[in-house]
């Protein structure tokens, strides 16, 4: 995590994330949320393939709102931001936006929820003692 | 459509569009969504392909929202519907929700735009004279 | 299954299907493949997920082979076609193509493996009395 | 590319790769061998954006053939590894395959042709050149 708190997650887009129309199809913004989200637990020292093994957990996104502003094309070079707004023991709420250059293409606020095989809510071990980072609740919208 | 204006697409959940966790990958409804979207427009006699090729005009989703309520699995026969609730020149307010049998999976809320190749707002020939629909403007939630 | 042992699975194709070339993005042959076997084996009394959940099992494919003739465009509507050329206890031998009306696109030969959960190779109860079908063994090629 | 004529592309394995199975989607090596020859020609210094805005071609996969070995699985880091074996002016031969460490995943064989607009070969400025490299002509298998 950067300083002020923002995780950036670089990344390229490739044939595989077009569609006809020659632009990012709208889904695939979802999948570069996704793997921003997994890097930035990871760096909290969460890996969700361990969540699952050891702990029989994991995390579920339960709402999420998107706002496309711009297309990303063939070949860009983006860069997905995470924020952490509130972290519970089995939940999160984060503001994620992807941008190219300083360009914001798609704002998104998703709220996840940590979850157990049998589908109830269940603590991830590690997670709440993150709560107080004084870089947290510091919207861009 | 329905009577009541709720257009229904079934469809089968494959191994593609679930995930490690064993259920439906959450960028997926999206696809689901757009497939459903996708034949209700073909209803209404708008083919994607010949709106790209003979107007060079697309559809674009502007904003959209997800509730994730229950997932879906490997296998599952689902019903994606879908209720326009709005229709401008160059406009579509749409509810769409996946159900399995009568559980509701997700809601979704979407906005979207009629746009040309430029990425200026554009109307679709013949999408403006069914905005008189009496089933429209019934939300789900 | 038609009676000359060849199976039909009809097939819409959507913008998430296409690349920024315009075209069915070439992995996702892979996917209408899955899809075709996926109902051939319901048609022969075979379900994935029961298959996991009753016997710890799953296909894997093992081997596939491809050949690109034609590439399929926004909103055709496809055949993918399955011939089951060998059926062994713990194995399958297929040959698929994708047509759109008489023209074949694609061309895929397929080796699959039915495995355990330890990666193991493990017959699939009811497939092996399948093997005397007297439309087998003839190909495409 | 490293000095063995070998271009390596380093990836991770997310939830949107896996399936049910909790391995890695079969189709998804042919996505993940895309980025790599994607990244390969870039070092040469062909973009693929580029090549379609200014000479109207892309690349396209004629052949193929896969040999899946062992599955990847949820987190893990891959290395795709790709030779050219053959170098035409609209046409590539590529060898490529898939490592977790030292153990090989996947292994490819690709036939790709340059096309332009309306489907026919056309040779993409800057490939021929590179014909003579000397790592090449050496198979993996």
């Amino acid at each position: 995590m950067s300083k002020d708190s923002v995780h950036v997650f670089p990344m390229r887009v490739y044939y595989e994330d077009t569609d006809a129309v020659g632009i990012v199809y709208y889904a695939n913004y979802l999948r570069f949320a996704e793997r921003a989200r997994t890097e930035l637990l990871r760096d909290l020292g969460i890996e969700n393939a361990q969540l699952m093994e050891q702990q029989n957990l994991a995390f579920a996104v339960k709402r999420c709102s998107m706002d496309f502003v711009k297309p990303a094309k063939l070949d860009d070079i983006l860069a997905v931001e995470t924020r952490l707004i509130d972290i519970g023991g089995a939940s999160l709420t984060a503001d994620q936006r992807v941008r190219r250059d300083q360009t914001v293409l798609v704002n998104m606020e998703l709220k996840l929820a940590c979850m157990a095989n049998d589908g109830r809510p269940a603590a991830a071990r590690g997670l709440r003692h993150r709560q107080a980072d004084p870089g947290m609740n510091k919207r861009w919208k």
